[in-house]
């Protein structure tokens, strides 16, 4: 059982939507925890997925609020932090899949890439770290192989 | 279902350390999930209690190293914000049980108090706010009906 | 030249407020740094009299807005972290005077004892760390030689 | 008067230094305040020319130490939340001047695309925001035209 992290903006295309839907499905089927920032668009569609597989979901959010969480988070995290709740999730995650994204997904990453943290790349930045693999269900599978690999 | 916070020394006397079993021990058997600072004593008492019970336990830690938690932390969270986390752990709980514990429990009965959270004294500071009970399974009940009333 | 922290409410009565300004104004006098939560009432009245002896003033802000500061705080640092921004203040004091205050002063005084930082208590939480002393010039005296004996 | 960021690595080549010394001194000779992550390479370069034309200088620490700093630092902010404090830099800067930089600097760039803070560039990221402008007097001089034009 690992702890992995997905990143991504809070509002999304359809498309990415499905996407994240798909990721967060199957690093549940696998038996894993997801862990995401807990607000809407990528993280919505990633723990939605997640429950539709009776997974196990983490929301770290930026606001002092637990009803700012979207309604597939299971355990909200409230630090009332902002974005400097963004690296809390790096750290807490064996690996990241990174699913298109803005600045804040850009921070996110750019912590990965101090921190050393396994990454998969969904359609998202290009900083000279991590894989990219647009399939979702081969994304978990190479995540948990590279989280493994580095174990 | 509510997430407990249990407060207390990462050190402690034995007699401490059963109390904070008792409390954890109750906390899952009632259904709940147990959260918490994730190092020793009085965390992991209150975190093995718990397991004991197959319930769900979460560490906010202040290192940056997942390794750092208590074998009964399920899902460590992983700041590297030392003592900062500790407001971390008040957001996140619907209601604390605070159990004997030296100043960084005083910290975190001191952001109970101005974040207006509930919470049962067992042998800790008393700074006008929380009620004491000193009985385990008692304080657990009352910590669940003070949450319920604030609901 | 040392770094002072000057703790206690956002709001406060005129007896208190006169008592911080007198603090602020000779922590400046002895040629000292004021370093506080950068909002009202105690912390404003202690940058208010840093200032008329044109001294520098700090002010850890919890807000995401440098505009939330009181007038009389030179360097706003934009923390966003809401009360978890409280231990900065404390970890960048080399040592503490600690006027009145409620739960957030007392949250910091708490992370004084874990921290081991220097205290003078004006009329504050007695938690049993910190000497009394109610004479605002007296305080300021106390806490340099505090702070001078433990270096 | 401005509180203008400089971000870069805490090791770099000598032209870098160079370069972030001259960046420094050309902040203080306008009047302004600098600010930065405190430690060595970059920050202390820009430190260190800002004291040659005596301005003042504030470096926000990730350590527990306030003796981690360059010697160049005057008001050392010591948060003890490791690379959490990279956006507590940001938020605190009226406009940053990015210079080289690994992932730590990245982070913070990305930080400043989130909060739509102003940015120069020198040899460093393109992530789509910020002017590039190599001279470093050039550079102090966009940095603060960016800002007043903000303002």
């Amino acid at each position: 059982m690992k702890i992995i992290g997905v990143i991504g903006g809070s509002t999304c295309s359809e498309e990415i939507y499905n996407i994240a839907y798909e990721v967060g499905r199957h690093i549940a089927k696998r038996g894993n925890i997801l862990i995401c920032g807990g607000l809407g668009g990528v993280m919505e569609a990633a723990c939605k997925g997640a429950k539709s597989e009776k997974g196990l979901t983490i929301g770290i959010l930026p606001t002092n609020d637990k009803n700012s969480k979207n309604p597939y988070v299971d355990i909200p995290i409230v630090t009332g932090m902002g974005e400097a709740r963004n690296i809390i999730i790096v750290k807490s995650s064996d690996g990241i899949i990174a699913i298109d994204g803005g600045y804040g997904t850009l921070s996110e990453l750019a912590f990965c890439g101090v921190l050393n943290i396994p990454v998969v790349l969904i359609k998202s930045w290009d900083i000279g770290i991590g894989i990219k693999e647009d399939n979702p269900e081969k994304a978990v599978d190479l995540i948990i192989k590279l989280i493994e690999k580095r174990i």
